[in-house]
């Protein structure tokens, strides 16, 4: 038994464990005296005949809970909505009674919902994988190569999703309830999006202001459908994550190129090439925040720069915010919509929480327009239903992860980081020929290998003489071709395995 | 034990049992000898520890199957590849094992598909529905109306999804395996397309003519899109499933309205109207076949006219063929593009496994077109990332359903021509004034309800009188407004409720 929450709750004491029982388990909710000498109630939400007690301590009356349904969710609902007469039941004090009647609202809405967080939480399995489970996944990323080959290339974790998504998953799946979904907007996920967003990076954006898509790439087509025609430039930074390059190929548009600065170890924003570039034919800048593959993460005045540029030149700026939840050493993600309403107006936010809750295969993403007219012209420049619909996992997953699933993601970031520093320290001592790129978000590592001078590309070397996939660097834009993206969000043992393979491929 | 298949494989005896053991239970596949008097090998495939048995009724080895995969596949393909080493290992009379060895190719090769696919199967869950935990779905038809209305409006069936399909959404769940997906012609569902036209319909498309995409709507916009102007005309015949009229309203085509012709209970293509309506500047032919709402199936002569029709005028035909594998009364399904090589130049075909095998909610269709230029022009006239990526769940489980989940069928289809035999005798007792257009295929009913002169729309009045929810005529196209559409893809017992209601409704 281990207690992983407590807080006090309109006079009373909550506290959530996980139990693990021989046949049975799950989550536990106490509800009892501050003190924590008596126990009024108790739910049970276990996996099994998921049960719950009044009195427990005492005449202990048992009742099951409906299995069918969300039975946490269900919990919540009860006491949230029922407390007084379940505490009567008990055989609570009318005065601790009393006292809870009182305190109704007078807690932050926030203890309930870590509460409840808390109820859905399970441990991330981050360290211990198994890499013949990996090798049967049917991902690109476990599938593309042959068996000898290890992946550490296409930007998804090894590690399995969090407990609260997957409940999703597992409530569709055993109940065959996967018909048609209800409206979009109905799901309640943009709703959803915009709470997330308010709780972690302080942006308050509208829930009406959102559409729902299958991936940010999809985005990122329609963005440059409804603000651009053919010939008319793009600005996009390279080394960049590879669609940004097809989308302004594949449409037609100019590539208006802005280059990173390689000062040292950092890889810089060049703002006087950017300001420079832009002409008056110039209809759009793309960005990356925290940046992909450089791990960079651009600071208030770096934004405000950019802002400054795109108002100048009158430019519409598509931010890719995906890695948005992924920041590392103590840094937090700023929404370029958040710097100022003149920015916001020209700001389409791109973003998943697929990143970060490692669900890319289930499909859904967000778009956010600082806008109305923005938003309009994204949804009339072609008609809603060519973007195709959304299926229920993706929705759903998504709603779990921004709503439930925080608990998990402050286990895995850590751990990214940890690997991070690992990584670092590894290729210093293994290949001290490699300048790493400090990742200051994501989990992917940006390595400059241009010293090993190989022959050919250096991502073709590591796969030809180490069995190691990495992501080749000239797919992030002309001129980068002597480096290779790592992914690093995988087991310590596999990571060691694909330094270790990238050092046997130097002969070393 | 209830053996659900047996045949002669090799010499061998195959038989497949479903077996359900106190705490476990799944299928059995048995391997013995052709008069039945001895097992060599026995395959448990189990939900918990499934294992085989090396001679069975002689010295009996036990060994685990590896469950983390698809058992059922992994038993198939060690039979297949592996067959003389497991007869020798298991004692089999070298006599024996000689015949199994020379027979290698000489069945055919539907007859282990057909064991594959009675292994994998589970009996339909059709008529013992619970009310309860249908009202807990998350779906648009049980998730509209408040729990007082009994829904019987959109076209998804109230039964859970087939065996195979459901096992391949708990592997993705389980196993937590939602990473990006493979390039989406590698999964091999063009092909399981192309084997299902080929086995069920006698078409023999090319899987390279094949594009995935989200759902049948969303290839309809793509194709107006594609292949019209703003202004140029797209035949539609009415009443029609309303995304045909929205998808000529949005995209600001003309439509070129061909009503069907109703002729006592027939309701008939009108051939001669649809010849003159089509000017020289109409570039669509929109088709559904077999077509919802009315449920009529063309033959042969009638999609014949229908194909000169669209030669003579030079129209394209996007053709929604998604109702194809639900044709009541022993009617086969004759794809459009199989009547010559004319027609199939100019032809879309949308289907989707989602309709027959109850999967909406998951996104996968396929757009087959029968000439490569006609695919080029689709897949260029957008580039492709605006139609968004297809979930894991959608494009697996349509692999699933069409490869595996015949039997399924084979028990669902007939269940439901049942049911619209039991709703046409109820309704012809209970509300005689409605005239039923007895459907050739579907799981709707398209009922003409003018006798009843209701004040407002039929629809309306069962829904305000009955509370039922039915879809409302108009929405079919203008001038249906007097008649309603009945999905009957129930229980009996809710469908039974579903009458009384309507009857209730009139006072009777």
């Amino acid at each position: 038994m281990a207690t992983i929450w407590n807080g006090q709750w309109r006079g009373l004491r909550l506290g959530v464990e996980l139990r693990a029982l021989e046949r049975d388990g799950g989550s536990t909710l106490r509800v009892g005296s501050p003190e924590g000498d008596r126990e009024w109630l108790r739910f049970d939400c276990f996996a099994k005949n998921p049960h719950w007690h009044l009195d427990p301590s005492g005449h202990n009356v048992v009742q099951p809970l409906d299995e069918r349904g969300d039975v946490v969710g269900e919990v919540f609902e009860q006491i949230r909505s029922g407390g007084v007469p379940l505490l009567e039941r008990a055989g609570a004090p009318p005065s601790l009674i009393e006292r809870f009647a009182q305190a109704e609202g007078a807690d932050p809405p926030t203890l309930l919902r870590d509460a409840e967080r808390a109820m859905r939480h399970r441990p991330a399995i981050l360290d211990e994988l198994d890499i013949r489970t990996l090798r049967s996944r049917r991902s690109e990323k476990w599938h593309t190569y042959p068996a000898d080959i290890l992946p550490a290339w296409v930007a998804e974790m090894d590690f399995s999703v969090a407990a609260p998504i997957q409940a999703e998953l597992r409530r569709f799946t055993e109940s065959g309830d996967v018909g048609y979904p209800i409206r979009l907007a109905d799901t309640g996920l943009p709703e959803v999006f915009c709470d997330r967003m308010r709780e972690r990076f302080d942006w308050s954006p509208e829930p009406e202001r959102v559409e729902i898509l299958s991936e940010v790439v999809q985005g990122m087509y329609l963005a440059i459908e409804a603000y651009s025609e053919p010939g008319q430039g793009i600005a996009v930074q390279t080394p960049i994550y590879p669609p940004f390059l097809a989308s302004v190929r594949d449409t037609k548009r100019r590539l208006v190129e802005n280059r990173m600065r390689v000062d040292g170890d950092r890889i810089e924003f060049d703002f006087d090439a950017l300001a420079n570039a832009v002409d008056t034919n110039t209809r759009l800048l793309f960005f990356c925040n925290p940046h992909n593959p450089s791990g960079r993460v651009f600071s208030r005045e770096e934004l405000e720069r950019i802002a400054v540029i795109a108002i100048e030149h009158d430019l519409i700026v598509v931010s890719d915010e995906i890695h948005g939840d992924l920041l590392h050493d103590g840094r937090e993600h700023i929404p370029l919509a958040t710097l100022g309403i003149e920015i916001a107006k020209r700001t389409v936010t791109l973003t998943s929480a697929s990143k970060a809750f490692n669900t890319p295969g289930l499909r859904c993403a967000i778009a956010h327009f600082g806008d109305a007219a923005l938003q309009r012209r994204f949804n009339t420049v072609l008609p809603r239903h060519v973007r195709g619909g959304i299926g229920l996992f993706g929705l759903y997953a998504s709603i779990a992860a921004w709503r439930w699933a925080q608990p998990w993601l402050d286990e895995v970031r850590p751990f990214l980081e940890a690997n991070r520093d690992f990584a670092e320290q590894a290729l210093a001592e293994r290949i001290p020929e490699i300048r790493f790129h400090r990742p200051e978000a994501t989990y992917l590592a940006w390595l400059d290998c241009r010293a090993l001078e190989c022959t050919g590309s250096p991502a073709a070397h590591f796969m030809r003489h180490g069995q190691v996939a990495l992501s080749e660097g000239r797919s992030f834009g002309e001129g980068w071709e002597g480096y290779v993206r790592l992914n690093f969000a995988t087991s310590r043992a596999i990571l060691t395995e694909v330094i270790d393979r990238m050092a046997k491929a130097l002969g070393r």
